[in-house]
C-alpha cells in the first residue's frame, strides 16, 4: 500500500528545486518551513490513509450510469468530502474567494500524493483548480463573485469542455457553437467528449467550461470564445435556480482512471423542458477563448506530469515491497541458506534502480517547472521565469508522463507472474498511467511545442542559459571529489554536450526554415533534454546538504542514473541530428 | 480489424529465415513453395475471417466460473471445433499420430497469425502443441498410443503444470507430491497455479502434464518427475472413463487474455469420491521431469515469442489504419486543403515506422530461430544447428515480447484519447502483450540464460561464428552501392562491432568468475543483441531478390531502423561493460 514519501517531497522541493532559496529570501511571504513541513505530512497523511484506500474499489466499480445518473464508487462521495473539508482544493486559490495562496510548488506536491493514492480521483480537483484560474484570470468581477467562492472550497466542482469527436489536438476545428441573447448571456449548442468528471454526485453543482464559437466567428482559433455553463444556474443570492441545458449522455468504458467519470456531454437539447440552449456566461472576450485556455495551459501540463510522477512513485514502493518479500532462486553471491528475495539478483535491482531514477528525476523536472512558475509571479524577474516555465512545462509533462508509463510496465515485469493478476494492484497503475501521456495534449505536441516555440525563447538565450546552470551543476559534481558519484561528472559533461549541440542544431534548422526535419526529431530532443535533466537534478540533490543522512543514497542513485542511463543521450542525440532523411524516405511504407 | 500479412510472412520465411534454400536443398523432403504458400494462405485466411472477429468478444466477457463449469465466450467452442477440424493442431505433429510433419518454420508462421487473431484463443493450441512435443519424446509406447492421436488432432487439450504460489521461476521448490502406486501408476497431490487452459468446455479432455515429487526425490531440480494426469481416466478402447481426481478450483482475474481461462488446479483433493489422488502416469524416467520440460523448452519460448510478434503486427496494422484515416491539425509542408491524416505528421510516422521494424525485426529473428530448430532435427549439422536455436531462443522470446509491449503501446499513443477507450481495441493489445515478456521464464530469466549458458557453446564459438555472419550482411550492404541504404552499411559495422566487443567481455567476464558483473548487464546486452539482429535481418530481406515489387520499402524501413534505432547499441554496450559497479553501489538504496 501506498506510502506518501514526505520527506523526499520536501527535500525534492527545498534542495532541488530551490523552494529553499524562495523562502530564505521572503518571496513567499510570511510561509516558513515549519508550515510547508506540516502542509506536506498532512497531506501525505490524507493521501495515504484516507485517498489509497478507496483506489481499488474506484478502480473495480468505477463511476456508473445509473438510471441516466451518473455514480461515483462506492465512499468516493465522502472521500471527496472530507477532502474538501481539510481545505485542500484551494490551496494556491486567491484569498479573496477563500484559498490560501499558497505557493504552486506546494500545490504541486500535494498534487503527486492525491495522485499517488488515486489518479482517478485527484482528477476532480485538477480540473476544478484549471477552471478557477481560468475564472480568476479572465472572469467578470460579477463571475467571480457568484462562482469563484464555491469552486474555492470544492463545494461545486468545474470541468473543461474543449474535445469533440472530429476536434481533438487540433481545436480550430471545433462546431459547439453559442448564440448571444439580449441580456449578454449566450445560448450553448453542442456536444462534447472525454470530459472528466464532467457529472458525478459529489458536488452540489458542476460549473462547465465550454469552447465554442459565435456565428459571426473567424474560422479557425481565432474564432473560439469560452463559456462558464453551469449544471444548475445560480440564483442572485448564490442559492441553485433551474436546471441548465445540458446532460451527460454517457461515460466512456476505458483502459484505467475507471474512477473517473468520462463524460459525453450535450449541451442544448431540450431535455429538461423549455427553451433550447445551455445559458452561458462569456469568460474573457468574444473569440479570445485559447488565449483564456493558454493562460492555464502550463500549469494543466504540469498538473497532468505530475500524474506521471504519482505513479512512478507508487509503482516504485509496491514493486520494491514485492521484490523484498518474494523469494525465488539464489542470488549471484548469496550467502544465506535457501532461496534470495528476488530483489538480490541483478535483473531485478536494475529494475528497481531505474523506476526509482526515472521517479525522481522526473518529479524534480516538475517541481521546478512548479518553481519557474512560482518564480514568474513573485520574483523580479517576471520575464525569466515566464520563459523558464514554458520550456519546462512540455518536459515535465511528456518525461514524467512517459516514465510513468515505463516505470509502471516495468513494476508489473517485477512482480512477475503475480504483476498480471489485477487484484495485486500493479497492472493498474499500468492502465491508469496510459493516458497520461495523451490528454492534456499529446507527448507528441508537447515536443513540437518544445522545439518550435520554446527553443526560440529570447532568441534561444533561455535555452542557452539554462544549459549552462546544468554545466554549473557538473561542474559542482566534479569539484565535490566524492568517490561516490563514481563517472558522473564526466558523464554529465557529455550528456549536457549532447542537449546543447542538439539543442543549436535544432534552433539553426528552425532559422533555416528546415522545420519539417527539426519537428521529425522533436519527440527524441524531449527524451534528451528530460534524461538531461534527470542526471543534473539527481545530482544537485546529491550535492545538497540538508543533513537528513540520506546523502550516500542519493548520490549512488545519481551515479546509477549517470553510469547506466545517460548513455542514451548520444543515439537520442543521433536520432534528431541525422535522423530525419531516413524517416522522410521510409513514409512510402505509410501511404 | 486485422487481416494477415501472408505475402510478408512467406517473403520473410524464404528470403530472411532461410527456408528458400532449405526447400531448394530438399530438407523438407517433398514440401514445395505452392505448398507453403497454399498453407500460410489459408492459415491468414481463418486467422483473419474466423479467428479475428471473435478477439473482442473474448476479452469483454473473457472465460467465466459458471456452477462449478469453466465456460469458454460465446462462439469460441464452435471456433476451437472448426479450427481443429482444418487439421491446425497437427501441423509438425509426428505422422505416426495423424500429425503433417511439416516444419517447425510453418507452424511458427502459422502460430503468428493465430496469436494476431486473438492471443488468448492461440494459447491453447501453444499449450496442447508443447504437450505433445513432451509425449512424443519421452513418453511410453502405451502412453503414446493411448493419447497422442487426440491431441494431435486437437479433441483433447493439454496443459503444463509447473507454476505453484512459492515456485516460480524456481520450480527447484515446487511441492506437488506422486506416490506410486502397486501398477506402475502414480497418485498426485497439489495445488498448481497459473494452468493456462487447465479447464474449459471445448474439448472431451483435458490432458494434465504435472510436475510433482516423489516421497525419496532429492531435494531440488533433481528430484522432480513430469506425470501425465487426464481429467477423464481412458479406457483401454479409448473411450472415457472416470473423472480423475482433480478440478479447476479458480480462475484468475487478468490484465488480459480474458478468453483464457487460466485456472488454479487442485490434485488429489477426493471431491469427486472415492480414494484420494489424481490418477498419474510416469512421463520419461523418475526425478528427470525438467530434462523432459527442457525438450520443449525451445519450442515453448519461441512459442511466446511468436506472440510479441503477433501482437506488434496487429497493433501496427490497427495504428496504421487509424492514421490514414484521423485527420488532425496541418502536417509541415502539407499542400492539400484541410486537415492532413495524422499520418502526415513526422512524430507519428516515426511511432509507425518504429513499430514497423520492430514487428519486422521480431518476426524476422524467431522465424530464424524456427529455422534453426527445422535444421537441427533434418540437415547434418546437428549440433551447430542446436546450438544456434540454443542461442536464438532466449533472444526471440525476450525481444519480440519486449517489443510487443512498446508496440502496443506506442499503438495506443497513435490513436491519442481514442486509444484509451477500451472499444477502440488497441488497449487490449497492450493488455494481452504485457504477459509475454513474463511467462514461460521472464525476460530477466532469458537474459541469464543467453549470458551465462547460451554464449559459451561450443567455447563461445557459436556466437562468434554467429556474428561473422551479421559481419557478411553488413558486408553485402555495403557492396550492394543501393542509394536507397543510406548509411546502413555504416551502421551496421558500428552496431555489430558494439555486439561483438560486448560479447567478448561477457565471454572474458564469466572466465575470470565475476559472474555477478556479467549478470547485472544481462539485460541489456539481450537487447543489444535483439537490436543488432533486428538491423542485420532487415537489411537481408532488403537485399533480397524475391520479385515482389516491394524492395524500395524494404530498404527504406532498413534505413529507418539503422539511422534511427541502431544507435541505441552503443549505450547499451556502455551499460554491460561499465554499468554494473553503480548498480552494486546503488543496492543500498533497496535494502
Amino acid at each position: 500500500m501506498y506510502k506518501a514519501p514526505v520527506e523526499e517531497i520536501a527535500f525534492t522541493l527545498k534542495h532541488v528545486a530551490d523552494m529553499g532559496e524562495a523562502l530564505s529570501n521572503g518571496l513567499f511571504g510570511d510561509l516558513g518551513e515549519d508550515l510547508v513541513d506540516a502542509i506536506l505530512s498532512e497531506a501525505g497523511r490524507f493521501a495515504t490513509e484516507e485517498v489509497a484506500p478507496l483506489a481499488d474499489i474506484g478502480d473495480r466499480q468505477g463511476a456508473r450510469m445509473v438510471d441516466g445518473e451518473v455514480r461515483l464508487p462506492d465512499g468516493w462521495r465522502d472521500l471527496y468530502r472530507s477532502w474538501i473539508a481539510g481545505g485542500w482544493n484551494g490551496l494556491t486559490a486567491p484569498a479573496a474567494f477563500g484559498g490560501q495562496a499558497l505557493p504552486n510548488m506546494l500545490n504541486v506536491a500535494a498534487l503527486e500524493m492525491w495522485n499517488s493514492g488515486s489518479m482517478a480521483f485527484a482528477l476532480a480537483p485538477t480540473l476544478t483548480m484549471g477552471a478557477i484560474e481560468a475564472v480568476s484570470a479572465h472572469g467578470s468581477a460579477a463571475l467571480k463573485d457568484k462562482y469563484l467562492a464555491k469552486m474555492v472550497s470544492g463545494e461545486w466542482t468545474a470541468t473543461m469542455n474543449l474535445t469533440e469527436p472530429h476536434a481533438g489536438s487540433d481545436l480550430g476545428v471545433l462546431k459547439a457553437r453559442a448564440e448571444r441573447l439580449p441580456d449578454g448571456t449566450y445560448r450553448i449548442f453542442g456536444q462534447k467528449i472525454f470530459i472528466t468528471w464532467g457529472e458525478h454526485d459529489a458536488a452540489d453543482n458542476i460549473i462547465h467550461l465550454v469552447l465554442a464559437r459565435l456565428p459571426d466567428a473567424p474560422a479557425g482559433t481565432r474564432g473560439i470564445s469560452l463559456f462558464l455553463v453551469p449544471k444548475f444556474l445560480v440564483n442572485d443570492d448564490g442559492s441553485l435556480g433551474a436546471r441548465n441545458d445540458l446532460f451527460c449522455h454517457s461515460l466512456e468504458h476505458k483502459l484505467g482512471i475507471h474512477g473517473s467519470p468520462t463524460c459525453t456531454m450535450i449541451y442544448g437539447d431540450g431535455r429538461f423542458g423549455g427553451e433550447k440552449g445551455a445559458i452561458g456566461w462569456l469568460v474573457g472576450e468574444e473569440n479570445k477563448g485559447l488565449a483564456c485556455m493558454f493562460t492555464m495551459m502550463n500549469n494543466a501540463r504540469l498538473a497532468v506530469g505530475m500524474q506521471g510522477v504519482a505513479i512512478s512513485e507508487a509503482a516504485t514502493q509496491k514493486a520494491l515491497a514485492y521484490a523484498r518479500e518474494r523469494t525465488q532462486g539464489r542470488a549471484p553471491g548469496s550467502t544465506g541458506a535457501g532461496m534470495s528475495p528476488i530483489v538480490e539478483h541483478p535483473d531485478v535491482a536494475r529494475m528497481l534502480l531505474t523506476m526509482k531514477a526515472l521517479t525522481q528525476g522526473s518529479r524534480a523536472i516538475s517541481y521546478a517547472c512548479a518553481h519557474a512558475i512560482d518564480m514568474s509571479r513573485l520574483a523580479g524577474d517576471s520575464r525569466h521565469w515566464q520563459e523558464r516555465a514554458a520550456l519546462l512545462t512540455p518536459i515535465a509533462k511528456s518525461f514524467s508522463t512517459d516514465a510513468g508509463v515505463e516505470v509502471a510496465s516495468l513494476g508489473i515485469q517485477v512482480h512477475g507472474g503475480m504483476g498480471f493478476i489485477e487484484e495485486t494492484g500493479a497492472a493498474r497503475y499500468l492502465r491508469d498511467a496510459r493516458i497520461a501521456p495523451i490528454y492534456e495534449g499529446t507527448n507528441g505536441i508537447q515536443a513540437i511545442d518544445l522545439v518550435t516555440r520554446k527553443l526560440p525563447l529570447s532568441g534561444g538565450d533561455q535555452v542557452m542559459g539554462f544549459i549552462a546552470e546544468l554545466k554549473a551543476i557538473a561542474e559542482a559534481v566534479s569539484r565535490s571529489n566524492l568517490d561516490g558519484f563514481g563517472e558522473t561528472a564526466a558523464r554529465l559533461d557529455t550528456a549536457i554536450s549532447d542537449l546543447e549541440e542538439t539543442t543549436a542544431w535544432l534552433l539553426a534548422a528552425l532559422a533555416d526554415g528546415r522545420a519539417p526535419e527539426a519537428l521529425a526529431g522533436a519527440t527524441p530532443y524531449q527524451r534528451l533534454f528530460g534524461l538531461v535533466l534527470t542526471g543534473c537534478y539527481l545530482a544537485k540533490g546529491g550535492l545538497a546538504e540538508s543533513g537528513d543522512g540520506k546523502g550516500e543514497g542519493r548520490i549512488a542513485l545519481c551515479r546509477f542514473t549517470a553510469e547506466n542511463l545517460l548513455a542514451e543521450t548520444a543515439a537520442l542525440r543521433d536520432r534528431v541530428v541525422n535522423g530525419a532523411a531516413s524517416l522522410a524516405a521510409a513514409r512510402i511504407l505509410l501511404a
